[in-house]
């Protein structure tokens, strides 16, 4: 009789992603490179259930009804490339490889193209929820073949999370798209790992929280509708824990450098190729590499001392400033983002509906939250709507909350407590909302040391001015003051017409 | 008669170093694609001069003495590598391809590679100072072939920006060491320049300073030791430049939006690969990014408001803490560079002395400036200092200047003034100073979410948590508030042995 559905790599993540399949009515087969953790699985977590064991990669692929659908668990790179090279000649036209990994975009598109090519389907199919997600709903972000995508759908729709409005999956788009998607779920996520991290710090060592409090104020937190959220909650969690050896809160005793696994430098990678300004995330990414330097740090923190000024404010009155803080910066940092998911959606061709990006990450993922569905609706009402800053409701909240925000900022420089996502965030909220930034100083600069040339506010046209000559010619002008003259109305500069370009002198 | 030096590729900087070489005594071969430009420039600026134009690539290769030195000078990418192609079958063994564009190390580093194994020698080799330190005398960063830079040191000593104690050019290293080298100096560029903007900007829309007391502000800070920089003096002259039609300052008509042309993209993407944090630099990039969003940003404008407070407090006072503030920012740039030019030399085996990078970037280049002396010696007096703000100099200058430096960055949230890079840079340093940062709840939630383990700081081993059923358990133990514990003094956290995984329950 032949199975529904492959699983190749027992890993933890392969195991519980069978089980899930397999418990919601489709019979599995199984495959792992070493026969012992195959015999290991059907011993015990597959005991019983309808999974059957297959030892060679043949026995594997002619255990499965057509148009076979595999889902490969592999260690991102190489190994995925090997496992499609073996797979190959044993398929079938038509037949479902699917990538659950982490892989890269790139190599998501590659493959899809590839085995596209030779008449196969491909799926790079991103997972997130870690191992409780694969095993009990996962959020599922499958993107490549679109045909491919409707032989799966019954499975996939059964195995993912559920949330209000369907199960956590949807078609992402063609090629990498779905390992895309995924990609930035993690950047975000790294960001919001980032803000709750500076939230503690500036609760524990600013406003003088105890454990107990902390739980406390995150318990509260994760209560607010905004705030509600998986990671917020197993933060209060956290909080709750002691060391049983020594009786100390047991997440003071971990040591302070975080460690990374790519995807949130990935992301980075890619918006600055693609021009995406998305300074929270990279503010995260560069702080798990500040708290890698334990060695340097515990140097250098003998030899740069800063003696913060006594806490004096009101600490309820800081503990929501804070709160308001992690907020104004979360949506700033899922802003960036969208924003990032939407030109890549344009360049790479994806066509990605961003309601149903965030739709499908209210449920099964790491960044799950209640914020998400105010996301989604965002984009319901408005799917070109170019950053969620100017969403009516994101932009409200923000207004109302700016002078919190600001507050924080200047209460962590007061005290020397590094905020580089708080910051990040803010800046990128004073820089997005002013039509005038002072890049115009940059340009005159690298015009005069390497005539790189400039537009201008009030004209049309491509400038160059040969400043240090006109610099010398104006040295008697300063005799009497210049008074400066204020900005003018200038015209849209989005796509300025390339002409000759006009020289001054 | 034989020719010393051969240029390919007469744009302006292929000009400009061909006539700087002849100058120097050292006979010129040029050959140009198009034959016109060739002409050109033999007819304009090479006439009378030592020059021989040539207008095929056989007549120019035949036409130098051997060992060969030909500076290619054309557009970085495929050009190099179809330019060096077409030079390969005419070339003896030992002649010196040089490459002066601003190619990516990695492609120098193969094309090294691949020119050795053919018995050729390659350098290549970063150039900066622009247009007008081609001609007259750049900073030089050659790297690549060891045996090659020998035959060229005299030429390059020659043309090279001289300064107190000696020419602006070294052997950089091999392979890729020398464009490595340029690209940090790019990305260092970046980082001055948005601190610049910064300082600009707070000065003019906080402090209400005119242009001409602009120009006033930067005329003396070129005067102070720390600031005395070609971009400073540049900065200073802008502001002296009018609008010959308008009448007003012309830096105040140019469009704020900032091009860029990939070396800061690029030192930001291997940073991240090597694991070193540049946040003064990756902020200087993407704040160019910022400016590009000019339509979206006229946009925001009008529904993200802000009211900024007037300003109340002493010009003087604030004129000089964002000196302050910038010279502190500056220090957290340029230790990130160094401290990714120390990673990267380890990583690629370039052997980098770091102090004649700094001494080789005092003059010639964009960013010149008589900080770079105090760089130099740093690394004399501490060739294997970590990073410049343990040197006993910027030590002691930031420790002065810091309280003025958060005054700024709270002034700049205070005002709704964007200052990414000043941010940056504080949190940079308020987070290297600490010894402990608040990843260890970053740690916790990836162990808890991931199972991804932590180390302790209280004892040796890797550990995971069942996080849930300890929270669970300990539901009751929050009866009676617990006392946060107070940090215990900690092990080194340099290199634990991963041991077997422990887990609590």
């Amino acid at each position: 009789m032949a199975q529904s559905f492959g699983v190749i790599g027992l890993a933890v993540m392969g195991e519980n992603l069978a089980l899930n399949v397999e418990r919601n009515g489709f019979p599995v087969s199984v495959y792992n490179r070493s026969r012992e953790k195959t015999d290991a699985f059907m011993a015990q977590r597959a005991g019983g259930k309808n999974v059957q064991a297959t030892y060679t990669i043949e026995e594997f692929v002619a255990s499965l009804e057509r148009p076979r659908k595999i889902l490969i668990m592999v260690k991102a790179g190489a190994p995925v490339d090997a496992m499609i090279e073996q797979l190959k000649p044993l398929l079938d036209e038509g037949d479902i490889l699917i990538d659950g990994g982490n892989s890269l975009f790139t190599d998501t598109a590659r493959r899809a193209r590839e085995l596209e090519a030779a008449k196969f389907t491909f799926i790079g199919m991103g997972v997130s929820g870690g191992e409780e997600g694969a095993l009990n709903g996962p959020s599922l972000m499958p993107g490549g073949t679109r045909t491919a995508y409707e032989y799966l759908e019954p499975i996939l729709t059964k195995i993912a999370a559920q949330v209000d409005d369907g199960a956590c999956v949807t078609y992402i788009g063609p090629g990498g798209a779905g390992h895309y998607v995924k990609m930035v779920h993690n950047g975000i996520e790294y960001g919001d790992m980032q803000l709750i991290a500076e939230a503690y710090d500036l609760l524990k060592n600013v406003g003088g929280l105890t454990q107990d409090e902390l739980h406390q104020v995150f318990m509260e937190w994760n209560e607010t509708p905004e705030l509600n959220s998986y990671l917020i909650e197993i933060t209060a969690d956290i909080f709750k824990v002691f060391d049983p050896d020594t009786q100390k809160p047991l997440v003071e005793l971990i040591l302070d450098a975080a460690g990374q696994k790519g995807t949130g430098r990935w992301t980075v990678t890619d918006a600055l190729e693609l021009g995406v300004a998305i300074p929270t995330i990279i503010a995260a990414v560069n702080a798990r590499i500040m708290s890698s330097y334990k060695t340097e740090r515990m140097e250098a923190s003998q030899q740069l001392s800063y003696e913060s000024p006594k806490f004096e404010g009101d600490r309820k009155t800081f503990i929501d400033a804070v709160r308001d803080a992690l907020y104004c910066s979360k949506i700033c940092s899922y802003a960036q983002g969208m924003a990032l998911l939407n030109v890549a959606s344009q360049n790479y061709g994806y066509e990605l509906n961003l309601a149903e990006c965030a739709r499908i990450w209210k449920g099964g993922c790491i960044i799950r939250a209640g914020f998400l569905g105010k996301i989604q609706h965002a984009f319901i009402e408005n799917p070109t709507l170019p950053n969620l800053l100017l969403a009516p409701e994101f932009r409200q909240t923000i207004l109302d909350r700016q002078s919190a925000w600001r507050e924080v900022i200047m209460a962590a420089a007061r005290h020397g407590i590094a905020v580089p996502a708080f910051s990040a965030s803010l800046d990128y909220f004073d820089s997005y909302r002013r039509d005038r930034l002072p890049q115009n100083l940059t340009q005159a600069q690298r015009d005069y040391f390497g005539a790189h040339t400039y537009l201008r506010t009030d004209k049309e046209g491509v400038f160059h001015t040969e400043w240090t000559a006109l610099a010398q010619e104006s040295a008697s002008s300063f005799s009497t003051p210049q008074k400066l003259v204020a900005d003018q109305p200038r015209p849209s500069a989005g796509d300025v017409e390339i002409k000759e370009v006009q020289t001054n002198r």
